[in-house]
């Protein structure tokens, strides 16, 4: 891959030294810090900005934005760097805000079931404040982020089948504009038809239009009652047919539906010394309100699974293997790297409609196959959206760019999106425009000079 | 009230011949046509459309919008005018796009449960058609009314909590903008985090932004089992603290829950001469694959309902008395308006969080009965959403304007929306300025200007 080329826009020494005013220690350009903000969790090369705010408040944020604008800074929201498109790069430089001194829950409602918090609370923190609570955030994204993050990128995530993706499951948005100005997006009712629809416009903006400070999420209470299956079948087409029969089959109370390929399984087999076996399998998990709720749908899925020729069918409510199995899911991306010493990964991301799902997935373990590499594939199938992990070396790189950009087309074709839940960044922005098209993205570029006239919100991501 | 004055835009006699040339007698300026046209079913003042054009398909439709750039003709889409905010009033003129003629269902997936189908398909007809399919769609928005106006309107229905509210259920949406060039959203995956979600956007943002012209759904299969509650209270207090406390329970199958007043109850007793004890009421309904599974919460339910004085807890599978349960709810409308002969209905629609529902209906009664108007209340209540049928004479609209007006100032103190799922038109653009405030509103009208820079498209809603 060639790194092109990107006009810096320097930032000024007097908004730096209005900025330090401002913040004192939290506005940082230590170099170290610099280097630290320049990188993802892509395989994309780095773009370091050229300084980062820690704010502590909405407010602050609104004030750095007021610097930004008078000295035309580029600003770049920064929560933990966890995205794999390289949506903070600093392409021409600017500011990053950095949310990680925005970490309050600043409201919560038990009988209302939702919670407000600041942009930079971790995924674990929220876990665990919400835990205290008897409740928990239905969406579970996989990796290690920020709620900031999340709406930034519309992620979503394993119990998307139950809970929806975090589209769904924001009520209401504070966020600071390029002038400074605070908006909120709506209010805490479960619906309205009150106006245009801001909420969803930011969710998965990638800080084009503005930065996202606050988020009202809906919570969920913890299930009483919870139990996992897993089984494998001889090949991937009989997998995923098996998925497209669950998914008809309307069971209730299911609440993840995830594949892994053989390689996959062999990348947690090898990484936990676990012993599952290596064929295409599908990890379930079903909530409820009693243990018989959730047992109901035993023998139903039982029977799914067995048309569709599955072996070592297992249904348990045993916590502890449950706990197990999911940490094998969840650690998927290590694993993956693991396969092969000092690789970076590359992750593809597309998403089709359920009846698609099995003719992509085959077709691309074989074009993989082809091309001599042989990579782990986990899906939140249910969704018809998966991952290939790639761990490659520098010289692959070129290979796998042509293995994805293949992978896009056959999902754009099978009526799919180049990006199920990692967005665009810039390393999609090619996939995104052939989606989409150019009247799509003709209109996206107008409602961003709607809101960012002078193109300093994390300009060129998601289109040029 | 008083009727303001709107400035005409006059349609120019050489964009109405050029409009005839294109459709033929599918360009109506006959006078009846036009009055039919001018009314919804508000109680505000009509303004009629100088012509209506009948298109056929999206690309008619572009024709249509080509012309009227061509000629600065103001367009409003219509599709039977069944609004409640005066949507589709042509305040200052120019031409309706009726898509009576668009109703093609274009494509039905069974294995992906989802279908395309043209904007003026009415919900009847989607029910007849998804019916032989086994199938329905599950928002069940409540009036006759096309699938193009509730996604213009972001309408929802009874059983939002169980399916979720329009806005959920909409994967794609072609668009036909105001220079004629056709939008496709996005796809048919489920998911997708390639780039501005347009297709929330468009959601309700009332024919303001473009014309839609093609809509893909989110269906369900036919509930295998289905139940239904009821029960009455003897206050409104108990009733609404029963609804809260059920909302918490997450009794998964509920797929129904909505509240009657007294008032409520007297009308639909005199309509269809049934017998429901006259108190504040409850019907419910559940959804599920066995008639265990639905029976099972019957238990949990009596208990919780009872906690708050419940009478007359009845729960049954019969058919024939659901039926006549929810055709009495739903004719709450014709229901409240046969109440007192010759008026005309006034509907109000705000929307709170669940533990906000109590007080504010019960100061809403209350405020009502001191005004000397008691009102038939109806409530989606699951979702804090509730509307107070006023049926008036016209002396008595100073009154209810003021009524209205308090309710919605309540609904915000509690954190609620002044439109659950009406929208806003030009009834309600000044509840929406004081609901959303500045901010919003200017980055609103941005957006409008970015879609619409000759402001020819439904001016004069949502926002002046």
């Amino acid at each position: 891959m060639t790194t092109k080329q990107y006009q810096k826009r320097p930032t000024s020494e007097e908004a730096i030294k209005e900025l330090k005013n401002l913040l004192g220690e939290r506005f940082s350009t230590e170099v170290g810090d610099l280097k630290k903000h320049g990188n993802d969790k892509s395989h994309l090369p780095a773009f370091d900005p050229d300084g980062v705010a820690y704010p502590e408040s909405t407010e602050e944020v609104a004030e750095v934005m007021k610097i930004c604008k008078k000295y035309k800074v580029v600003v770049i929201p920064y929560g933990v760097g966890s995205s794999l498109e390289g949506h903070t790069s600093a392409l021409f430089g600017g500011i990053h805000v950095d949310t990680s001194h925005m970490k309050k829950v600043i409201r919560f409602s038990k009988p209302d079931m939702d919670i407000t918090v600041e942009a930079g609370l971790l995924k674990t923190e929220l876990e665990k404040w919400l835990k205290e609570k008897d409740c928990f955030f239905g969406v579970d994204p996989g990796s290690e982020s920020t709620v900031g993050g999340w709406c930034a990128t519309g992620a979503s995530g394993t119990m998307t089948v139950k809970y929806g993706t975090l589209r769904d499951n924001v009520l209401n948005l504070t966020v600071v504009l390029e002038d400074g100005r605070i908006l909120k997006t709506a209010n805490r009712a479960r619906k309205s038809s009150s106006g245009y629809d801001l909420t969803h416009l930011f969710m998965g903006s990638e800080g084009t239009l503005g930065i996202i400070t606050e988020i009202t999420l809906k919570v969920y209470q913890i299930p009483k009652a919870v139990s996992a299956g897993s089984c494998c079948f001889p090949t991937v087409r009989n997998c995923t047919e098996a998925v497209t029969e669950i998914v008809q089959s309307s069971l209730g109370s299911l609440a993840r539906c995830e594949f892994l390929n053989v390689k996959a399984i062999q990348a947690v087999n090898k990484l936990f010394e676990t012993d599952y076996t290596e064929k295409p399998s599908l990890f379930l998990e079903f909530h409820g309100n009693t243990i018989e709720q959730v047992e109901s749908v035993k023998d139903k899925l039982a029977e799914i699974v067995n048309n569709h020729k599955a072996e070592g069918f297992q249904f348990t409510s045993d916590e502890e293997k449950r706990k197990i199995m999911w940490k094998c899911r969840h650690s998927a991306y290590y694993a993956s790297i693991k396969l092969r010493p000092k690789s970076k990964l590359l992750v593809t991301d597309v998403c089709v409609p359920i009846s698609n799902l099995p003719n992509i997935i085959v077709e691309t373990e074989e074009d993989f196959v082809k091309e001599g590499l042989s990579c782990p594939i986990v899906g939140h199938v249910y969704d018809g959206n998966f991952h290939v992990m790639c761990p490659i070396y520098d010289e692959e790189e070129v290979i796998i760019e042509r293995l994805n950009s293949r992978l896009v087309k056959r999902a754009i074709k099978y009526e799919g999106t180049c990006s199920g839940e990692h967005g665009v960044g810039y390393g999609k922005m090619d996939y995104a425009l052939q989606e989409h098209g150019e009247v799509f993205m003709d209109i996206s570029k107008q409602i961003k000079k709607a809101f960012d006239p002078e193109n300093r919100l994390n300009p060129g991501k998601i289109f040029n």
